[in-house]
């Protein structure tokens, strides 16, 4: 096996496109033809029509972007049907060549943590995810079980760094007292940040990159340019692209020189594009595979012409 | 229906015990009577062992506790068979007339949030608990949709706050800048504590606490005793008793001074009490369900001796 960083950086190499789908259904948001006849209260009908959706689009996307990200909450929310179409979604994912990244947030301590890795992390798991989103509040103690299970196991991690919410500062931002000698105090991100590269150098492989990324959001262009400095061995994911406001233009920051070092993810602009500008009017929802494909290639057009993603091109 | 405060403060004052008992399974650790023919890397059958211990173990405490914590993390770890068995362990809990505090540690932003939100609190939810553990690192606009769903289905949240772990303090007590006017540097446990207080004050009902509680560690009890000041609205669960060195001493500042405003929780100490001094001479495996009910027993009289829990008593 490979490590994740390195076959992600080569996905990404290979396509021209560091875009990630994030698959969140959400029922009433779901195109007519999923929805018909299916009584949103019955979570084993709803169940069905996401693994349906989830499973159309990683048929319509696979061929064009490195890795689909189920948002886990959104079948876990529908109890044992809606972890079925989770397992379902990722095992079709993983057969069209697409990595998995789970978005779980999951976090807690020790043997805990281990279980939770043990469960997510890696094809013969009882998830099989590739990678897995994780919360650094209770300290370094409980991502250690993390790392240790992604490495043996060639998955990876992306640790909440700076989230793409508009709350995201009052935490995250707050500066400490003393600081960088000489410097600017630093701040919660900044110090998530340090242990994050700490660890992501401590594992890197051939790309570089190692086995812990950072979730950096398209909506703080700033701060995504500083950690792009100052984690050269980190692998952002960047959430917040479309719907939430960020750019292709904000993302650029995100990459190293040679197009790679970031994922930029779209969720809502790209599985519900049938149901938005400019894709409304052309598609509708009787078409919405079309649209999901329109939005991709376009997302991917514009971080091609944007970002040193171009320099990718072969 | 009642608030969660409100059914949790009453249940602790009724059996004068504020004990939770953790469910967290770990195979290796399962009395042999659960263990013997079942092969460890057949998830189903493990998952029907887990299942099997913590109905039992529910049967044995259930008359002495107002409370379980399944921790999600164990059986997420075996896949949907996993699942299956903690739907099983919930919904006896819940026929055993205890509430359910689902261990999860979740956190999200917005409709994520409400995902969770929805399908973990409340009777009607897929998952069907009482209350659910959350992270704070998103900032305040993570937690208010939990916080609504939450007072919306009379259920509970606990967000962690100073968790019980080694490593806690790297971040959660780091000093920030500036701080209280004239006083000691704020930290970030003290942020996220005041920010849970304000949460709390808003949504107190007729015990005086309010629907989102925090998680505080044993292990720390000068934190528990600084917080238990700051935060007059707010339900502590104290993780970190008996394996984790909490002791009963240790939670006396937990609680106010009728013996309310905390619950305790211990994991290891109760249901691997079989192989545990002193009742592993005692009991043994083959009696496993008479340890836990002895360590339970004990468990309770020692925080009646050592904090006002000895209040309650009839």
């Amino acid at each position: 096996m490979t490590s994740f960083a390195d076959r992600l950086s080569s996905a990404v190499g290979k396509l021209a496109s560091p875009v990630v789908v994030g698959l969140d259904p959400r029922f009433e948001q779901l195109p007519e033809p999923l929805t018909k006849g299916v009584n949103p209260r019955d979570r084993a009908a709803v169940s069905h029509a996401f693994a349906k959706f989830g499973c159309e689009i990683i048929d319509v996307v696979g061929p064009m972007v490195p890795a689909v990200k189920p948002q886990m909450a959104f079948y876990e929310q529908l109890g044992l049907e809606g972890m079925q179409a989770l397992k379902t979604i990722v095992d079709h994912a993983r057969k069209a060549g697409l990595l998995v990244i789970l978005d779980g947030k999951r976090n807690d301590i020790g043997t805990t943590a281990e279980a939770y890795a043990d469960g997510l992390l890696g094809a013969e798991s009882a998830w099989g995810g590739d990678c897995l989103t994780v919360s650094p509040y209770l300290g370094n103690d409980s991502l250690e079980p993390f790392v240790k299970t992604a490495v043996a196991r060639d998955a990876g991690l992306f640790v909440l760094v700076k989230t793409s919410n508009p709350g995201s500062g009052q935490f995250q931002d707050r500066p400490f007292a003393g600081g960088a000698a000489g410097g600017e105090p630093t701040t919660l991100y900044r110090l998530v940040a340090a242990e994050v590269e700490r660890m992501s150098a401590e594992t890197k492989t051939a790309s570089g990159y190692g086995a812990v990324g950072a979730v950096v959001g398209a909506t703080y262009p700033q701060q995504l340019s500083e950690l792009r400095a100052a984690m050269p061995h980190t692998i952002f994911l960047v959430p917040g692209y479309g719907s939430q406001g960020g750019t292709a233009k904000d993302c650029a920051s995100a990459f190293d020189t040679n197009g790679l070092g970031a994922v930029i993810n779209n969720s809502r602009g790209v599985i519900f594009a049938y149901a938005r500008k400019p894709y409304a009017e052309k598609f509708g929802a009787a078409k919405w595979q079309q649209a999901v494909d329109a939005a991709t290639r376009d997302m991917i057009a514009e971080l091609r012409a944007e970002t040193s993603v171009g320099k990718l091109i072969k």
